[in-house]
């Protein structure tokens, strides 16, 4: 994730979801996640996934191959332990699914009524593609914003259990790990994906509205081309929430060059966790860093960074 | 730390308190920790030096140089902004005197009431040296063991401040990075330094025990040559504790076969930080991996591995 803890320096390069480094001459990438999620275990997913996924997904989203994990487990004192083993094992069989390896582990255990049953932080080395280079910064007028299938899936997941929806059956979480997926558009367009990113906390308003920023240009959605199940679009209008705005753990957002964008497509398309790609709009010109929506009455409205009470506690 | 979370294989390596591995030719470590510490500030140190020494400790105990790290922070909501800043500040500047670059980082912050006010968790990646190798499998007997200084300031700084002694003045921790002093044993006795590890929670009784363990030998301690601060020993007799068995966090212990020991020990005193540096004991048969402590009466006892209550959370 992009949040940093204490000062940055003043002029900085824009934050990616993973770091790059050159370790002993070899490329690689570094991320960090901590995982407080509540409900630990929800439709399609469980605290263990998400935490492999999240991190697998930031590697990815930087253009590295994910390759070795750590965890570090903090467990409320009287966490039941069959629900402990049912979560190490489903970030165990995460983990090989994803083709990453868990190499180190820390466990803490603290007092009753502290760290809400359990909270995980993974944190993930990837070895950098030296022929892809997505970056947050390099999107240009005229690229392609591409998404790999329906939104908000994973944060109303999670808050339809949290608030015990009579729902029949529940929504399911994206939950997933997206190598497969990321390398296959990145196998397709190479240098032309200019940005990727997996849309967590905030959902597709926050990463886009970040991407704007950074590349300083004015992206514009078709808000009919934005893909959202019939279910989730029924739980948001339920709980009053923008699906745009809602946390993703299994999709992401790719900018591509014009030139480029039908292969890309076609590749995330043939790749099972892509199925529902499609294009969503387009970078219009420089700017200010804003991102705009065309809806489907015709006009243009902004969609904002969300911030506060639209940020609820979902990974 | 070696502890692990979920399933291990059944026939594997002993657990180091880092892991190596090699990403995209470069031969690295990595390791991760989490800090659940109470207070979060005390005499010598707080959550965020903490976090840094630890993590640095545990890459330089692996025989790497500690290079690039990761910081997750999960914040209780209402945690006082100026002692969160202190904190960022005291991690950054350990950070820097390390030389160690924070290169990645996740924030997230969690109801009033859970996480203790902050839990860190830091994850860490070095370069490993080729001319060293130290691992708790590798010691024989003969082999010498080393302290790198005095014993059982960390835990019992902290105990002191979360029960609030009245001590003038209180006792201090000895939280401090050890990349200098650790490298200099390595430059010094190369592979023939056998193990190298940094007593953290349980203290040296817990170390030795392990490294015991994996390399099956029995290891004598003479109890008249561990070194103890008379202010540390006096704060364990009021709390029951053996000093032997109390977390250090700026001290290592080295095991070192007999013809390097003295060179080892002598580049150990040259650095600030390994001036109390002296041998304590050594590897004396094979056997199945028990400590044992020859007293100043003369007798010989066992040194148990500590558990349950001798082991607060001090880190």
């Amino acid at each position: 994730m992009r949040q940093a803890f204490g000062r940055l320096p003043a002029a900085r390069p824009p934050l990616q979801d993973a770091a790059r480094f050159t370790g002993g001459g070899a490329a690689l990438a570094m991320t960090t996640d901590a995982f407080v999620v509540k409900p630990l275990v929800f439709p399609g997913g469980d605290i263990g996934k998400l935490a492999i996924c999240g991190t697998v997904n930031d590697l990815c989203a930087a253009g590295a191959h994910p390759r070795w994990l750590s965890v570090a487990v903090v467990i409320e004192e009287g966490l039941d332990l069959d629900l402990l083993a049912a979560i190490a094992d489903s970030l165990a069989a995460t983990a090989e699914a994803a083709g990453v390896e868990v190499i180190a582990g820390d466990t803490k255990v603290v007092e009753r009524g502290a760290a809400d049953g359990l909270y995980l932080v993974t944190s993930g080395v990837g070895e950098l593609r030296d022929d892809a280079r997505p970056r947050s910064d390099r999107v240009e007028p005229g690229d392609v914003v591409l998404v790999s299938g329906p939104v908000g899936d994973h944060g109303v997941a999670v808050l339809a259990a949290r608030h015990g929806l009579p729902l029949d059956p529940p929504p399911r979480s994206d939950c997933a790990p997206l190598h497969e997926v990321a390398h296959a558009a990145l196998d397709a367009g190479g240098m032309s994906v200019k940005c990727l990113r997996d849309p967590t906390r905030g959902g597709l308003a926050a990463t886009l509205n970040e991407i704007a920023g950074d590349s300083a240009v004015r992206l514009r959605l078709d808000e009919a081309r934005v893909p959202v199940r019939e279910e989730t679009r029924g739980v948001c209008e339920l709980l009053g929430l923008d699906p745009l705005a809602v946390a993703n753990e299994g999709k992401f957002a790719a900018v591509v060059s014009p030139d480029s964008a039908d292969a890309v497509l076609e590749a995330m398309r043939a790749s099972p966790l892509g199925e529902g790609a499609c294009a969503i709009g387009e970078a219009i010109g420089s700017g200010p860093g804003t991102v705009t929506l065309r809806t489907s009455f015709g006009t243009e409205r902004l969609l904002p960074m969300p911030s506060g009470e639209l940020l609820p506690r979902i990974c």
